[in-house]
């Protein structure tokens, strides 16, 4: 085990994206730790075990989690409930059980209800890109991304600061929150977001007037950034809307009531409005980069050389 | 002058982001070609002479366009009227008059109105950045993209193909269409996506109970792909929606209905619904990449390599 690693041994349950960029990272940041994992799909747990994902991946989830001393369920935010039930009886004694969903009251609810004397701290590392399943993991997709913590009051500090040294490893910066307004800061700058991707995508292929082969030739124009987003895991997404409900529809109302405004702007052809919005936008962008949350690369650094 | 070159002399007017890449384009693919260049701005002149963007950039834009076998207009297209009006008595005889504007009925009624017996073919390249300005643009820019051409059913074709081979030294792939149907599909694939970047970039910036700086710090989660497109020319993105009013507003009216189906579907929890819609979207996403029209680099190939 690494002097610096927080947890000498470390269980995965769930092996997409974001469980197997976990595994990679410990691997790579935290040598000598043991990574036990596993995955409801047995066809996920054969690929895990040719990538040598983990030390130990058994086909039961108590197995995994036997001797870890923390274990990180990384399952849609739909499936915590069950996956943290396969757990009961199972955890070893002083384990800290985390997660990685989009949510957390409603993650918070289920792992308790499932885990009623288990110490529980729920995290979410903000990071992920549009590919899924155990390949499209690597170790440093968390390098730069924040991870938020959402320990309740009564937590003791000591797990949350071992919680926080593990993320820090993994090249995360770490802040903490409350459940409720991690929900409501990640309907803004997630969820949200997501949702209007998802909605603009689905418009653009269902118009009469305008084929999909022309939406998809024409994509450069604006639209094509949106679909990046949009080819996001389905399954996950649709958990993370189900259980972020409250947030996510207060937040739409608000973008409604924008759009309106806007539409309105563009009907009674209003120029001022329109240009003091786009320019108070651009400067958002800027913060973003200066921030490091982004690249300030051209056009994302989408190659534009001359073999492109 | 180039074998190749469809025009011996060409004169560019405005040089923004497209403006610039045009002239960057030109002396990079069919050397020899004369270029003169105006910009209203003098700063912007000043720098085109520093940049070296074309052969000869005079004062005024009848000086520029005197000599010119191609005029290209490269202005907002609340401008275009404008820009044209300054031209009128200056052409040369058997001139070709085109444009790059975003919006084509509006564009072509202005400069009809301006130029009455021209000949004019409007031009659409669909490509850009969110970077403005002539030190912004790149003799690649057009290489791989679209550009659509609007030509009225008179028009004689001799002019249609050399515009047309212009733009394929330039790299990119032409395609021809009505004014209208060209103002359809960027209603959909660009003025809409870019309305809504605005609008949620907007809403986000004006919550209270989430802050500006948490936005900034959690933008990774998607909200960032947004503030890319929103960070695009303010006069220039005003002008096109004040342009292509009817096509937005219709586009956009769909695209509300389209999000109320969707909010319904949170709000009851049906599943079924977003996880549909889901799975359409990221087949569009492939079709896209599919086409060269976007990069399937993981997270439009933001680095995520250990200095990142």
């Amino acid at each position: 085990m690494s002097d610096a690693a927080p947890f000498s041994s470390v269980a995965i349950v769930g092996l997409g994206l974001i469980g197997s960029s976990v595994a990679r990272g410990v691997r790579r940041y935290m040598p000598g730790v043991r990574i036990a994992a596993y995955d409801a799909d047995p066809a996920v747990r054969d690929t895990a075990r040719r990538l040598g994902l983990a030390d130990n991946i058994p086909d039961t989830a108590a197995e995994a989690v036997a001797d870890a001393a923390l274990v990180i369920l990384c399952v849609p935010v739909g499936a915590m409930g069950a996956a943290a039930r396969d757990l009961a009886g199972a955890l070893a004694p002083h384990a800290l059980v985390t997660d990685v969903g989009g949510s957390k009251e409603s993650v918070l609810a289920a792992l308790r209800a499932a885990l009623p004397d288990a110490l529980i701290v729920p995290g979410h590392p903000v990071a992920g890109t549009e590919h899924s399943g155990p390949e499209a993991g690597f170790a440093t997709l968390f390098r730069g991304r924040w991870c938020i913590l959402t320990p309740d009051e009564g937590t003791p500090d000591a797990p949350v600061a071992a919680l926080r040294a593990f993320w820090e490893a993994l090249g995360a910066n770490v802040e903490l929150m409350t459940p409720r307004h991690h929900d409501r800061v990640l309907a803004v700058t997630s969820h949200v977001p997501h949702l209007i991707a998802y909605a603009i995508v689905g418009t653009a292929s269902d118009l009469e007037q305008v084929t999909e082969s022309e939406v998809i030739k024409f994509s450069a124009g604006g639209f094509r950034d949106f679909t990046r987003i949009a080819a996001s895991d389905p399954v996950m997404w649709r958990d993370v809307f189900l259980n972020n409900r409250e947030a996510v529809l207060e937040i739409l109302q608000r973008l409604t009531e924008d759009v309106t405004m806007l539409q309105r702007a563009i009907r009674w052809g209003d120029g001022d409005a329109l240009f003091d919005l786009f320019t108070r936008t651009r400067a958002i962008r800027r913060s973003i980069i200066a921030e490091g949350q982004d690249d300030a690369a051209v056009d994302f650094g989408r190659r534009h050389d001359d073999s492109a």
